[in-house]
């Protein structure tokens, strides 16, 4: 049986579309059982109802505190009963309910190659720093920020004359292929999220999923 | 004409061979002018005098203390008048007397994707730190150590199952095509030493030298 999983946006939903299309094509054995987001205007909620998938806005504002505002998120995505939950552009930290709630099965995606830029500007701290190698990391999510363990990396050159959203954008490209692909090894069990998570097999197969070559 | 360079090592001395073979095979427009090392038993000591190669060697202990150490090596290195300086695989830091002498034209090579695991050990913290990508860097020696200007990275993977030395010969196969490439973009003014460093050509014919994809 596929496994349901909660996508968490705020934006554009782009790694959310990426999922969907991996799921309909045959290369992602996940079902979307919910999107949540923070914010009621993310346009990716669309891509959830044009598919008739259930939605949820959970807004920070509509809260008395950050805490109470986790745990009515938790609530709510605990409502669906997802066998994980991805973080795919989500902008805000989540909590101690959260995590507490779904232990080791949150997963993130991160726009640099962690440890290295963890926090909101990846791709613009990778120029400034100068690199000339960066990419995007899938992690467990835990209390810190962009610390938990790391499930998936795959690297992406930054050209001389990049800027932010040039560097970003090759970024995102290799984001949609690995946050599937990761999804996909969860639910295929070749990745177990214990703690630290373990890759069961060496990749075969799966190798393009876990090392795709930059586009 | 070649461009001079002088290579200091340590140990056997693999990234010098790898030099010497990128000038035999035409892909180096560079010539070793001398070897030198912090260790008379250095193995690649060896390569250089096979080749008639000058090589010289300065041990911190023949000397009162470490600034008279950096400066008796600015001295010699600056004495085969090298337009470039080459730390490969030289386990020393190198002093203001060193920096001083050659502003920008010191080059070294780090086994990890810099800002990640700088310091001794950078294939051992990769493992520890459980990332899933790493490789190697050559950057501008400065003050610090592993901090300089970022010239070039190349990425490889990390393997389920891999060990430090698993990696890192993975990382020191990369490295044996990364640094030749630098000192060969160097050599012909693709890549300017200014402060910062300056890439005149994006990768065109270089790209392979830039971005190797591992082996």
């Amino acid at each position: 049986m596929s496994l349901p999983i909660a996508v968490l946006i705020s934006g554009t939903g782009s790694n959310l579309k990426a999922i969907l299309q991996a799921i309909e094509a045959g290369r992602c054995d996940a079902r979307v059982a919910a999107v949540l987001s923070d914010r009621s205007k993310a346009k990716g909620l669309e891509l959830a109802r044009e598919r008739r998938i259930p939605t949820e806005v959970v807004r920070l504002k509509a809260y008395e505190d950050r805490g109470a505002w986790d745990a009515a998120l938790a609530e709510r995505v605990a409502s669906f009963d997802p066998g994980l939950v991805v973080l795919a552009g989500f902008m805000k930290i989540v909590g101690p309910a959260m995590i507490a709630a779904f232990p080791s099965r949150i997963v993130n995606v991160h726009p640099a190659l962690l440890p290295s830029f963890p926090g909101t500007d990846g791709p613009g701290d990778a120029v400034a720093a100068g690199v000339r190698v960066s990419g995007c990391t899938v992690h467990v999510v835990d209390a810190g920020v962009d610390t938990g363990p790391i499930l998936a990396q795959a690297a992406v050159p930054v050209l001389p004359g990049d800027d932010r959203d040039a560097l970003h954008a090759r970024i995102q490209r290799l984001e949609h292929r690995l946050l599937p692909g990761v999804v996909h090894a969860v639910a295929s069990g070749a990745l177990e999220l214990s703690d630290p998570p373990r890759w069961r097999d060496a990749p075969g197969a799966d190798a393009e999923l876990l090392y795709p070559a930059p586009q």
